[in-house]
């Protein structure tokens, strides 16, 4: 028996050599599986959690350089919602925040500058809500700072950077019971949330496969990150490190958990041309990590697929893609917006269009007719209004929206920490695929089980 | 010591085991790699073969059903072309093809019909060429045969439906030194040749990826494919069995096996909804094992990348991608053309467009004038008649028109018999991908060595 059992041990390591395996992950059939660390006691899920109705929303802001100052101003707009202080790593960026406060005619409120002074927001006890838009980097630890000071959280994509963040996100959202919504804006689109909307009708049958992407030259904007963190972040990074504005729509669309959950992934990319010498010519750096073009497949439970796409390097047009491929019909956004459907799929909506081919777009007017017919409600309310306060396109006033209106109403928030933590954990896993020459990851699961509790995905409403 | 090698034995199997393995491959570093036969002695490369002028092309045309018939009408345009044998499994499909050469006033030709015909039209003894257009699964079969019998072979894409076919369409022709083209024909679409010509030229900078698809709802079409073989051949094989339009340009472009090679690919599909629904309609089939929709990624020794989809199901605008990547530019043909560039790139060839924006497709007039400048020398001559002969908006007629014009002129032709064997084999190995929860797989080197030999694809062209 003895023999047997050394037998047995010299295997089990010898598999662990030949097929890769460290402290943080094992191969098992050839698919790298991180571990997932078990919920500790006391710790309860935060799935559809709702808390008491906060009739107004006491906001602190944190990172006030790129996207922040653009979220005070909408703040201001929004019924229910109130600028309650201001923090920024450099003094300059707090004043020109409450000069926007100024402009529409709101009081001073009190404002943080410094290494230390998110922590002094944080702890403040006449807030609600953190609202984080600082680097990358720094989301995970003041995200945590904040929730564990009682406060819910809204942060910037992504919300994490690495594996290890992204259960820490949950676990202490799970541990307070506090919210923690990602800043995924593009799920707000018009044309996305209006797909989303006929996705939810059944317009385009069973929905296959998606498709999202970040495809956006960079070139002129690098120096507009402060220190250059962006490129830096790149720098040391493989993978598609920013996948949450493709990714976050089709999650929506294909219900993930809500029914489906993503189970694995691979991904290929490109060698680094453009981006190492960006980091030659602005940083001396001889070696840069992150690829010119990534791209990666998405598994699902449900057996759907997922196309990813991520280019901030190439001249080219800027493309998100969001496509949708079900068994009735097609969407795509870009570079043009077009939807295509089995006839029967859309006669009761367009009854005046007899004579579509689901070969080919519909026509202009028919499109223009079935996304009148299936605007969402949240934009029908706030369209005009989104318009006309701006920000990309509308989209970012709806985000805001939302999550003061959820908040007020005590509903549940458009995402949720798992959310968060799904469409953030894609940049480690994809690195991971690609040390391993394109080798299948398994997508931690989040909800530890409970994906397959809501079914489907929905935008709670307050009803009288 | 005994016990020793005991251990590496018993290991050695656990291993094979563990990771996946069979007669035909193994399982290295977590990617199959199929076993690749060594070359046979006295058998040579074909690479870049070229042999002696033939001034009339007489060519002998197998299968008249769907494709054949346009392929003979196309040969009585072509000058020093010949049509000079027919045969079908059906009589009534030679006829039509003899009444096709009575229209165009010439005289009827040698007929053959039955399940033998196809042997004594590849046994005549004056015929150069033999051109086949058969179901998928006769084709390595003819190829060999006719090539055997001293012929020359032209055959419909995919050349082949297995590795193993693969391997012996190379094999046959490298021992019988004879050209096995495949009929690749959206290498030759006026998009796809001009944008070769302008990435020939440096416009995009160096190329970093390219992608490829064939989508195209085939609902309306299954009945024409007789006996049903097609959606039977999809019943039984899941991958991507019909990559060769998207494949093809892509390679041209990356110059595969000309200075770079494909090394190893992924897949990754949906489940089959409407496949499985059509074969249990038209075949009283329970199961069906292509997918609705299937994407590959696939990497090349000097790591870039091709992107792939195939999907003949669902209701979507046909789409054949066609996208190239550069570090200097850009351009995509589905669902519309356009190409953008570094401004810098398109200085000189655009001397009146200064105000280009590389972050946008360039306008229709610079799209129009740049496709004029860099309009392909082989496209140039034969537009005309081309677009007047018709068929696939005259790439067909361009590819044939190559194939006997490289034959009369004792040329290399477009595409060799690897080319043949490396667009065919990717539905054999996606679907080994696929069987394996999306496993990287190599790709064979079916050159053997070869691929560094010749830099960059070029046409070759007659010089006096």
């Amino acid at each position: 028996m003895k023999r047997l059992t050394l037998l047995a041990c010299a295997c089990a390591a010898l598999l662990a050599t030949a097929c890769g395996g460290d402290a943080g992950y094992r191969t098992i059939d050839g698919t790298i599986v991180f571990d997932e660390p078990a919920r500790a006691a006391g710790q309860r899920s935060v799935l559809q959690l709702a808390v008491d109705p906060i009739p107004v929303v006491r906001t602190g802001f944190i990172g006030l350089g790129m996207r922040g100052p653009g979220a005070v101003e909408r703040f201001t707009h929004i019924e229910g919602a109130r600028v309650a202080a201001l923090c920024d790593l450099r003094p300059e960026c707090v004043e020109a925040a409450q000069r926007i406060l100024g402009r529409r005619g709101l009081p001073r409120v009190p404002g943080y500058d410094g290494e230390e002074g998110w922590k002094a927001l944080c702890e403040r006890d006449d807030i609600d809500l953190v609202y984080i838009c600082t680097p990358w980097q720094n989301h995970v630890e003041m995200a945590v700072y904040a929730m564990r000071q009682g406060k819910h959280v809204a942060v910037e994509v992504p919300a994490a950077t690495s594996l290890e963040e992204c259960w820490q996100l949950v676990d202490v959202a799970e541990q307070t019971q506090r919210h923690c919504m990602m800043l995924e804006n593009c799920v707000y689109d018009f044309f996305e949330l209006t797909t989303l909307r006929m996705a939810q009708a059944g317009l385009f049958g069973e929905i296959l496969h998606a498709e999202g992407a970040y495809i956006h030259n960079l070139e002129p904007f690098w120096d507009y990150y402060q220190g250059n963190w962006r490129l830096d972040f790149n720098r040391t990074h493989a993978g598609d490190v920013y996948a949450t504005h493709g990714l976050g729509p089709a999650c929506q669309l294909l219900g993930i958990h809500r029914g489906d959950r993503m189970t694995r992934l691979v991904a290929m990319a490109t060698p680094s041309v453009n981006g190492r010498r960006l980091a030659a010519e602005k940083m001396g750096a001889d070696s840069f990590a992150n690829a010119d073009q990534t791209t990666t497949l998405i598994g699902t439970e449900r057996g759907r697929t997922i196309l990813l796409q991520h280019n901030v390097y190439t001249p080219r047009p800027y493309d998100r893609k969001y496509q949708l491929v079900g068994t009735d019909g097609y969407a795509n956004k870009y570079p043009v917006e077009g939807y295509a459907f089995r006839p029967a799929q859309v006669a009761d909506a367009l009854p005046d269009h007899e004579r579509l081919d689901e070969h080919a777009f519909i026509p202009e007017a028919a499109k223009e007719a079935l996304m009148a017919r299936y605007k969402h409600p949240i934009v029908r309310d706030i369209e005009a209004k989104a318009r006309e306060v701006g920000g990309h396109g509308g989209m970012d006033f709806i985000m805001d929206y939302r999550l003061v209106y959820c908040l007020r109403h005590g509903l549940p928030l458009d995402q949720d920490v798992y959310d968060a933590a799904e469409w953030s954990c894609i940049g480690a896993l994809t690195a991971a695929s690609l040390a391993h020459g394109s080798m299948p990851v398994a997508v931690p699961d989040f909800t530890r089980g409970d994906w397959r509790k809501v079914d489907g995905y929905r935008h709670a409403m307050h009803t009288e």
